[in-house]
């Protein structure tokens, strides 16, 4: 797991927000992948209890944003502005995906500050603010319904940012692991523990002796995928004792 | 963009969801990226006008959800199944982040029927439900604030599993960055340079009155792309004022 808290130097730009509740789940998106920039131009309802719901936890996302008038006003300071579109467009524009346009807002960042701006829920943004953004950005989708909600979309590209961070790399590596609380048995671990099983298939008849092969081969297998460690073999090779026929005779004649 | 219709195999089990408005986004979620098969075990209110209102024009992954009773019943068929949940346990499980789980899952799909299986919104997969999946998968997330509403969740993995389609890869093009020699220019700067550009352009005839907007969206797309630094800028306008005829005509006459 992440540790660090992170820090994504991103703003989010809402532009003429029909739905305060959209709001509210866009400022919870936005916190959870490590944002914290929100300004909303000419939002139909804000502030608005439905947003500050939807927000749940990220209402210091809420009560930090601003509000402008216009788009010009929102990006002002801005060295890249990226426009969140779904529709299609008589005006072709440089299009990015969102997982090329994460890593490069984290390239332009450096230079100054760098928003996202998203439309409005059924409209999208205007040819006018469009011709603002340096591209758009697009969210792959399925062809034949790509209508993604206004938040969905903000979680998705918050999330491509969140991916893109230097750090999420190194950590994504160590992830593929299982976690250990104890350490992986030695392989004349697992060779006695597989002698053990063997012995006990064999005393109780399970093992066909003239063909053994087969049986023992798939065990071995199955127990090489699971990979056990050390107290998993402890463990294994006490319930192949506990169900041993011959130590339980001992038990009972002694 | 994509053309063709896709259909991403994976099977998306909703387990005791509380808010019937989840279940109508999560339907939206998946149609957006091209899963359909969605299994409701023991949903608290469903069907739900709330559903419905929120699946918007995923209807259609509503009206074909199962009900179950119980979540082995959900994933009965399945030869992999995974398990989505942000909480740390005391039990250490299997955990992968959902892009390595998105490429894992379509490999199984081949095998036969797979499943993502999300929790309930505020307690979770318990220990047993999650002693059914195989591993767990895991959304990065700001470790200060890492709980994703349940729909946004659904969200983000159905999107990484669209993104692992075979044709997203080929589809998808990189950006290559030029180095600079000077800061890019901020939004007021480059529309500074725009109204001095189309003063110069209507004051020589260039610009059509009756239609400048064509005119003055192509250039935005010419210089969008150019992505101009301060000193570009600042060429660009000393070129505007050198061949400015009313300037010219002023140096003239003094």
């Amino acid at each position: 797991m992440l540790t660090e808290s992170i820090q994504v130097p991103v703003r989010v730009v809402l532009v003429e927000t029909s739905h305060p509740g959209n709001i509210g789940a866009s400022a919870r998106a936005m916190k959870t992948m490590g944002l914290s920039e929100l300004v909303l131009v000419a939002p139909k309802s804000f502030p608005s209890a439905d947003a500050t719901a939807r927000a749940s936890g990220a209402d210091d996302v809420l009560a930090g944003a601003s509000v402008c008038a216009s788009l010009g006003e929102a990006i002002a300071d801005c060295v890249h502005v990226v426009g969140a579109s779904a529709r299609s467009r008589s005006l072709q524009w440089p299009t990015i995906d969102a997982r090329n346009c994460a890593a490069q807002l984290w390239e332009r960042a450096a230079a100054g500050p760098v928003a996202v701006v998203f439309g409005p829920e059924h409209s999208g943004l205007t040819n006018e603010q469009l011709a603002r953004c340096h591209e758009l950005v697009h969210i792959p989708a399925n062809p034949d319904y790509s209508s993604l909600n206004l938040a969905m979309a903000v979680q998705v590209v918050c999330y491509e940012l969140l991916m893109a961070h230097a750090e999420i790399g190194t950590w994504r590596a160590g992830l593929q692991e299982e976690e250990r609380d104890a350490p992986l048995a030695t392989a004349d671990e697992v060779e006695a523990f597989h002698i053990h099983l063997e012995d006990l298939m064999r005393r109780t008849g399970f093992l066909n002796p003239d063909h053994p092969r087969q049986l023992k081969l798939r065990l071995r297998r199955i127990f090489n995928r699971a990979q056990l460690d050390q107290t998993e073999v402890n463990i294994l090779r006490g319930l192949f004792s506990a169900v041993d026929p011959d130590k339980s005779e001992r038990k009972a004649r002694s």
